[in-house]
């Protein structure tokens, strides 16, 4: 057992040559042990097992700077560096996180989850390096799923002219989160084929030195590789040609299903009983989503479904999409072109349906802003995860959404509370012609409320669920069960409380808002996002100047990591309890 | 004169051949002319004169469609679609916007001003166009200052297997706003010394069919070029090398100072007294923040500036940007890039100050989030253009930067009231260890306030500039002449007001706030920004449990178009009186 003797990477630079294959066949097995009992990015961490202990080897962390790219392929690191034991010892696998994390280690650089940034931070290190005139070399480990991501690009182009040394390894498994699209992978296909060596390079064009590395399971190959690129004094790309879930045949065959999976028998590498495919989306929603639009799409030729490399969350299976044929559409990671392709597609009179994370759309903020709203395009754009019950990674959060989306001028931002008013929302945007219309995904559970009041427009107005007096409960989206809960507190208090459903995330009706407060003298609202920014601070500036007292309940601005949602709401008063607590001393002031 | 007989296209395409010239000279002359008056792009229209005429000769616009990226290049093409007078008459100079604008004609297919973005808005129209089965033609002309934004290579890697035709013009001047910067610039300075022969072609190398024109001004070789494209079945880059300002002299020798010119001797160039250089800018605090910057730089040298392809809004102009030496660093347009980049700097230890515009910053929206404020990076951001009196086209408001900035966990966002505050917030930021700190640069005009007060340290806390009672005004930075103007009107009317400069711009401090509320019935929120998730909804949410009035001043969440930024904020009752007059009828009940 050599993995547990390495506690730094000193330990892995003193082993034998002949050490190295043992090794990595622990660092494998580690891998699958410990995801197939927690879940994890199995696949793009088994392709890297070679390269990283040739990194290590090689350079020098933490003097040497080694970024990870998206850092979901940091198993085998954290291992090399003092972590080892999070991954061999059961009790402990709750250790550490799935993504690099400077709180556990200097070796992290950065906490980082979203792909395509590290070129742009290595070009800082570099930058940094040189007006500081030391000499460390700085390493950016990028794979190609994340090079269609137009960060990256911009990272290799401003690489271009640095000025400096920077060694970029394009970790190539021919594997985005699901299959790659684009052109780009049609140039690392030819270069794959010609070992390097074709003329059409995308890497030489934008003026990069280049070298190709076919075999990327060799570790004596990459240490060779690695060390003949050590303290360059220029930008150079090393393209290494792995494969996604090697060494572990399950993983292999089925690089999609493992790009994360759930808890699995590792034997057979079938899942475990109840365990879902990925850990973030809910299969009941992805289901419907995808059969429904589906469905639609036979009467409907305009309908199309967009996805940015994450197909499976708004249900598109290989199967289905085969089925939709050209009428679904995955533009690989490339979040901002998503967004303005859609926007494409609806002035020319499509009607597409995007789905995407609340933590991805982030990063089409501006298109967003600049093209699908400005233009008043109608699409519909389904967001995922939104939720404190989404993943709780704190690099993917979702729940800062409300008052992202709650800048756009124009967009219609729609909470539902239960699986059917999802349903007759999502089917009420697909023929809205007023402009972009957003529907945040129920994610705490699959609430059902089959007598739910189905409005003609979804574009203002809400839902009065219970008339009552003195105390109004607004409770947005997910939150309506808690919004219930809070009701049912006060009536064991005496309170015969209103409760609404506001329906709209960003936009309260002042109207009704105001007449609600004439007749309450405390108006609650509840949402499972963010307080600063979101639907109860727009609800109590409205009522502001009133009478009413206003209480607001919502989520911390914070960068929380891998908490238990009860607790982050316990945490914030979030309880029924709580909230009953605080209005029932709000009427008695 | 043939420009005053064009009404459409059709028009431009009956002249005969041998009218080209005239016509090409006359809309040159206009371009000139009507900038000299108002100002205007001068440059980037005259570099495509000829290519605009060929366009509209070639294709049948409105049933083909023609995307400008940018669109500050389509003067030409709105005096060839019906909008000449507007360019010929100066009582009706004011009547057209300076960018593509569907309310103005359908030959303008999208309202955009952010760069980068045509490719992917083109794909949406192609995929579009294939599912409904129509042939037209879709047409994306972007110049080579676009490429370097990642949502163009986003576009390029996705219009490689669109499965349908699109024609990419690349109008290369060898431009950005300021000198092109990036490995894609050397890719076409190659592709330009070999006639498009060069075996290194980015464009080739992502898949996409690729011809090279030398004769950007020649208008029958373009035609020629663009007639051969007509109805192509897969995508194809036409690269036409034209020159910035061809055919003005003042222009074509100094393409930077000619990007945007205001008012202009059209004879000699010369701008006319008191106008300045760039219609978004500030110079004094442009110049200010450059000279400080550039002083510091000489003892500490872990300062950095950097740009995002505007060096002169922080007074980086060529001559100090040769000063500064490698502490000066402009990505090009790669805002995504930038903020990612300036992370990594400070990673290593160095201190980067990003200048950007308010309306760009967007683009970056996650990279803020998940690189910057998620690392705790110890950077500085001058916020440009923040405010109703920035920049007034649609495309390029500035205004709705606090609810974004907002989101951001741990970012401290600074509104100075006055230049001096300013500065010191500034010098206060670079000390800073404590993570990012953005800074609202005025721009409603410069206000000195030699006495305002100084604190140890701006991470919380504010300035109560004067003690009163009953009601008390809070004033967010560029709106504090708006306060104190507010605060003279109550005492006109007896009221003796308090009057805060709350600093932070994003967090206001509850426990001061709350003391405030229980000295006063009535609090006034002021702030140069939108109502909707800005400073004055977080105070009316800290206060809204407890008894003092909070009213709440601030701009619609509204795209709002070349607007007078007094009549904007009349609009909302933001004046004076207006809100002195809200708060007197707020204390009376």
């Amino acid at each position: 057992m050599y993995l547990e003797n390495i506690s730094a990477p000193a330990d892995v630079r003193s082993l034998p040559a002949e050490a190295i294959e043992g090794l990595c066949d622990e660092l494998r097995a580690a891998i699958v042990e410990s995801s197939a009992v927690v879940g994890g990015h199995v696949a793009s961490n088994l392709a890297v097992v070679e390269l990283t202990v040739a990194l290590h080897r090689v350079f020098d962390s933490p003097r040497d700077k080694i970024v990870f790219d998206v850092s979901h392929q940091t198993y085998a690191h954290k291992m090399l560096t003092g972590r080892a034991q999070a991954f061999l010892d059961p009790s402990r696998y709750d250790e550490v996180s799935g993504f690099s994390s400077p709180s556990e280690s200097e070796h992290d650089l950065l906490s980082m989850g979203h792909t395509s940034t590290s070129l742009s931070v290595a070009c800082g290190l570099v930058t940094a390096r040189e007006l500081a005139g030391e000499s460390y070399d700085v390493v950016a480990v990028i794979g190609d799923g994340s090079l269609s991501g137009g960060l990256a690009f911009e990272g290799l182009d401003n690489a271009a002219e640095l000025g400096g040394g920077l060694i970029i390894v394009v970790n190539d498994n021919e594997w985005s989160i699901a299959p790659n699209h684009g052109g780009i992978y049609r140039n690392l296909a030819e270069l794959r084929a010609t070992r390097g060596a074709s003329p059409h390079n995308v890497f030489r064009s934008l003026g990069l030195d280049y070298r190709y590395l076919e075999e990327g399971h060799d570790e004596a190959a990459l240490e060779a590789a690695l060390r003949d690129l050590r303290g360059t004094d220029h930008p150079v790309v090393l393209h290494v040609h792995t494969e996604k879930g090697h060494g572990y045949a399950p993983a292999s065959s089925n690089p999609e299903r493992w790009h994360h999976a759930a808890p699995f028998d590792p034997a057979s590498g079938e899942p475990e009983a109840g365990a879902t495919s990925t850990s973030l989306v809910d299969e009941n929603y992805a289901n419907v989503t995808g059969a429904l639009l589906l469905d639609w799409m036979r009467t409907d030729p305009s309908l199309i479904a967009v996805s940015a490399a994450t197909p499976y969350i708004m249900g598109f299976t290989p199967r289905l999409r085969a089925q939709a044929g050209r009428q679904f559409v995955d533009v690989g990671i490339a979040e901002e072109h998503a967004v303005s392709f859609v926007t494409g597609l609806a002035r020319a009179g499509a009607h597409p349906v995007l789905g995407i994370y609340s933590t991805f759309l982030q990063r089409a903020y501006d298109q967003l802003w600049h093209d699908l709203c400005l233009n008043a395009a109608s699409a519909t754009i389904l967001v995922f995860g939104a939720s404190a019950f989404g993943t709780n990674d704190v690099t993917h959060l979702g729940f800062f959404d409300i008052p992202m989306l709650g800048t756009m001028p124009g967009l219609t931002y729609l909470a539902p509370t239960c699986i059917e008013e999802y349903l007759d929302m999502l089917s009420w945007s697909i023929g809205h012609e007023g402009g972009p219309v957003a529907i945040r995904v129920p994610v705490a559970g699959v609430e059902s409320r089959p007598d739910f009041a189905r409005p003609e427009s979804y574009e203002r107005g809400w839902e009065v669920v219970r008339e009552g007096s003195d105390v109004a409960v607004l409770a947005l989206g997910d939150a309506f069960p808690l919004g219930e809960a809070v009701v049912d507190e006060l009536g064991r208090s005496g309170v015969d409380a209103t409760l609404v459903n506001p329906r709209l995330a960003t936009a309260p009706d002042e109207g009704s808002l105001a007449r609600l407060a004439a007749d309450h003298r405390v108006v609650v609202t509840i949402e499972d996002g963010i307080l600063d920014g979101g639907f109860g601070e727009r609800c109590a500036q409205a009522l502001a100047a009133g009478d009413a007292r206003v209480l607001c309940h919502g989520l911390p601005r914070a960068f929380v990591d891998r908490y238990d949602p009860r607790d982050l709401l316990a945490s914030c008063g979030m309880t029924a309890e709580g909230i009953a607590a605080d209005a029932l001393a709000a009427l008695k002031r």
